[in-house]
């Protein structure tokens, strides 16, 4: 027997992430029974997004846009400095802390030869280019501290010397509001190895 | 500043049950990296679901046919039981038990006066125009042990007493699989009414 529409929709909502057949049937009957114009709202946000949302010509984050707005906005290229992250979410997180009002450049991942992730699927060159063409004093890498992590944030560095651009990366350590016994060794170290005076 | 189409999505995602902004942030990222093709594919569902599907004809199931399956099916009305259920995921989850095979009516809510819910808005009288056209010979109540729904199980009741259809309701007690000290008082002396010899 064919699918009925229901059954595709349950089937299809299981695409978003964290979201299996409980929660998607969970779903489609609430939109069904009480959310039809925000349901359809949605499809129309949501398909249109789909289409028209590429990354920003100079930073890479996700836009609709030529440039997303922190590039499109002169004040962020006043401080001259640009902050690396691997995602646009690790983005928005550093955006969300208040604490950072510089340039972004969005990887979206890290090199990884074994899966065909070399310095042009990441945006290396892009990145280089910039530098080259604007005024930046100091990149912040803000990159996981992964295996993969590490070795992209090695390589950016290495572009960064060889365009004389300081570089720095974020501090590794204990999370505040983090209790030190459920701290992993390996943060542990970093937090000794970076202990700062009192 | 007016909201880009990224921020717009989030919002509108926070529609479904359960999807707060972070969830639904985690939700855009994924879609936009990893499954545009399968976000496509769900805004057109969506629209189509939320545009199409309405309530069957005879046990208001939801369905985007006439008839929904199973009351189309002719098999399901040999046994001549008719399963009355608050929602239409109670009737998934006793379609799931494997264990009925006769039709059902979903009355999409239980009565409550307070609320303006009468009769007619669960579908009381289409229920009676049902049992007086066709031959049923059991109805079995199966609506949550809530007040609202013994107050609407008795009301249906009446109706069956009134149209010569005999009226059972399933059995409360202690969830198998469920640990005796676990369960509520009211559970158990539901339980403990309804015990069987051995």
């Amino acid at each position: 027997m064919s699918q009925s529409l229901l059954e595709e929709l349950i089937e299809k909502l299981q695409c978003l992430p964290g979201v299996g057949s409980k929660t998607a049937q969970r779903m489609a009957y609430h939109l069904l029974q009480r959310k039809r114009q925000a349901g359809k709202e949605l499809a129309n946000v949501l398909v249109d997004a789909m289409e028209n949302i590429g990354q920003c010509g100079q930073c890479r984050n996700y836009t609709e846009q030529e440039l997303c707005r922190i590039c499109a906005n002169p004040k962020r290229a006043e401080d001259k400095i640009l902050c690396v992250v691997e995602t646009a979410s690790d983005l928005l997180a550093v955006e969300q802390s208040g604490q950072y009002s510089g340039l972004y450049f969005v990887l979206h991942g890290t090199l990884s030869p074994i899966d065909g992730i070399g310095p042009s699927e990441i945006g290396l060159f892009q990145l280089e280019t910039f530098l080259q063409q604007n005024d930046i004093t100091e990149v912040i890498l803000a990159l996981n501290p992964s295996v993969e992590g590490e070795a992209t944030s090695q390589f950016i560095a290495d572009i960064c010397r060889t365009e004389n651009v300081s570089v720095s990366r974020i501090a590794h350590g204990i999370p505040i509001g983090g209790e030190l016994e459920m701290v992993d060794t390996s943060t542990i170290s970093h937090a000794l190895m970076g202990r700062k005076s009192y």
